[in-house]
């Protein structure tokens, strides 16, 4: 009998309720044909990379020297790289960042993960909060890096933060808190209010403790922003933000893994924190980011796919969803929306709704009930034809 | 005063010897022109890439639908390219894995912090066996995951295995070996005769303590092996092999980071082993291998670069080396050796170089001391025209 970790077996093993959900659909479509499953089950980009994408990939393939091309770059990323997601960073938000603020990593997971040990004292019982609805895996980073995963019930009215049990969570072994904006699942931006009171709070408790409350703003769908919404530039609001980027939703190439760390420039301690944050990367063996998309990202890093689509679903969607009696907050960037589910229990609520071939994620997974993750990242004409289905299935609970 | 994870400071803030040797190589080649300075301290690929890397690049980039090439792969790799690297297992090494035994990772570094990770127990104090000369990031990568580093000292005669020393060394704590052949920085291959017995030892106390005891073999340099040596396979010695292997050098790829693990299909308790690899790289953040370079090393993954200057460069040096008085195992494969030093004090030696402006690494960071890494992944001119520096520091020990 093999002694293995056990945890690391759980984690292998569990069967996500995404990955069920996709097996399910696979099965239906053989059934009654693909065209009549609304999968919104998965968040991957449905639209292809900008052509500067496949571009860049062909002229770097054909101009460059290959051993340079393919070979490693310096830990922390290509200096040039660095320099230009810098500039970009300055002409898109007006903030001014150091190349050498910027550690680029395999994705915002990654990103997250060399933040998180980077911060996670062992042993001190230091915890990371986190607002409901929130992304599962954030779960499994924090206590992979041996943090204490502290979880804010959501503000369902309008998915920004409920301040009061927030600051009721606040205590001296608060580490870092968490955000994600725009939200995957609830597509909701936190506003300028939002961001400047969450400052005002940590700069506060921050004094009150003797210690920095760093902010991870965990942001991979940035780019993704509805009716001109601004996202606030999160560290123009919070010295101590370490900011987590992705190119897998702005570029639609989430496969290849290319995201960054920037840690604020005008963050205490700058330097032992970026070091902290490369000493984790190497201890996570990330050795650096992959050099061929690393290059692609940064001379691409103003592009963004045609996200069109995704705001034309979701006016298709919410509008239909709300003729049809559900309660939804207007997503305001994303591919997702979390409307409330028409009983309480959102498991019973997403596993009704597969009589109907919907597959809509059931809200508990995400820290929060009585809510389903609709991913709309299909072609229009499925967002349209599900309204249908959506329609039995709302006159089932009648 | 930030309360950072002092153990990741430390990792990113130490200067590496190599890097230190770097910059002061930058600095002589100022003063004295880059051809006469002999930087032997990097272990880069110096050949291209195989022309079908980058013909492959091209023609998935133009061929394949964007968001399917770029796309996230499943979490354990794209099932086609599993199929095709475990076809290409079976041809090259005649011997028989399920694409369902193979994990796609960034590169051996990654496929080593998979299998520690999803091995060691935390807090039942499971120690993990190295052999000097090794690869100094093991000791990091082990006790990231919190085992106990334990070395064998080196066989200096020959570079393969001191079995008396491992025997004593062995416990029923010890929960897996690590090797790694073709070795960084010997050059040394392990003999048919060294990986049975190891095996054997290993098949032994595994039954002794009640446990199985893993193999994990570190495989970067498999392809690179000279005057047809045949790197032994061993996951057809002993059936708890753990083989982790990159395509850095095979390919000269190692910037775009991909590897596997393959959890040998004999192995005990092959389905749990698999997903607690599985488990380890979700939690450390890894996501999915990139998705482009999974499927173009899958195409590649019966092509080399043209490795022959690495064979070139190694007669010229052993040779000359030897003519000057230093004792050489002679390597049979990598594009590393490493000679002992003409005195015991090898950091000392390595510092004496730098005034012949030759770059070369002292043993003692791979727990070897008395030696020194010569990396010879140059110029075969640069290696001819070295030997006279190499004479002129022989000259100041005689």
């Amino acid at each position: 009998m093999a002694a293995l970790n056990q945890k690391m077996v759980g984690l292998g093993t569990q069967r996500s309720v995404i990955r069920e959900l996709f097996e399910f659909g696979k099965k239906r479509m053989a059934e009654v044909g693909p065209e009549n499953v609304f999968d919104f089950s998965i968040g991957n980009p449905s639209v292809p990379a900008p052509d500067s994408v496949n571009e860049t990939v062909m002229r770097m393939t054909r101009e460059m020297d290959s051993v340079v091309l393919h070979g490693y770059t310096s830990a922390q990323g290509d200096p040039l790289v660095r320099k230009k997601v810098a500039d970009s960073i300055r002409r898109n938000f007006d903030f001014e960042v150091s190349p050498d603020s910027l550690y680029m990593t395999y994705g915002a997971a990654s990103a997250l993960c060399c933040c998180l040990n980077a911060l996670n004292v062992p042993g001190a019982g230091d915890e990371f909060i986190v607002f409901a609805p929130y992304f599962p895996e954030y779960q499994v980073f924090i206590e992979a890096a041996g943090g204490v995963f502290r979880l804010i019930p959501a503000d369902i009215e309008e998915f920004q933060i409920d301040f009061d049990r927030f600051e009721e969570t606040l205590n001296e072994k608060t580490k870092a808190v968490l955000i994600n904006s725009p939200n995957n699942p609830s597509g909701a931006v936190y506003s300028e209010a939002t961001i400047r009171r969450l400052a005002a709070v940590l700069e506060e408790k921050s004094a009150q403790y003797g210690h920095a409350i760093y902010l991870i703003t965990d942001e991979p769908y940035r780019a993704i922003a509805f009716n001109g919404v601004t996202v606030p530039y999160v560290p123009k609001y919070y010295k101590n933000t370490l900011v987590c980027y992705s190119w897998s939703k702005a570029l639609s190439v989430p496969g290849e893994r290319m995201g960054y760390v920037l840690v604020s420039d005008q963050m205490e301690e700058h330097d032992l924190v970026y070091a902290a944050i490369a000493g984790a990367g190497r201890s996570l063996g990330y050795v650096s980011a992959p050099s061929l998309f690393q290059r692609v990202c940064a001379e691409c890093a103003d592009d963004t796919s045609d996200i069109s689509v995704y705001e034309k679903n979701k006016e298709i969607l919410v509008r239909g969803l709300r003729d049809l009696g559900f309660f939804c907050v207007e997503p305001q960037g994303t591919f997702y929306m979390f409307p409330r589910t028409l009983i309480p229990d959102d498991i019973a609520f997403c596993e009704k709704a597969k009589d109907f071939n919907l597959l809509i994620v059931p809200g508990t997974g995400f820290g929060c009930p009585g809510h389903a993750r609709i991913s709309y990242c299909v072609p229009t004409e499925r967002a349209e034809r599900s309204l249908e289905a959506f329609a039995k299935l709302a006159a089932a609970y009648r």
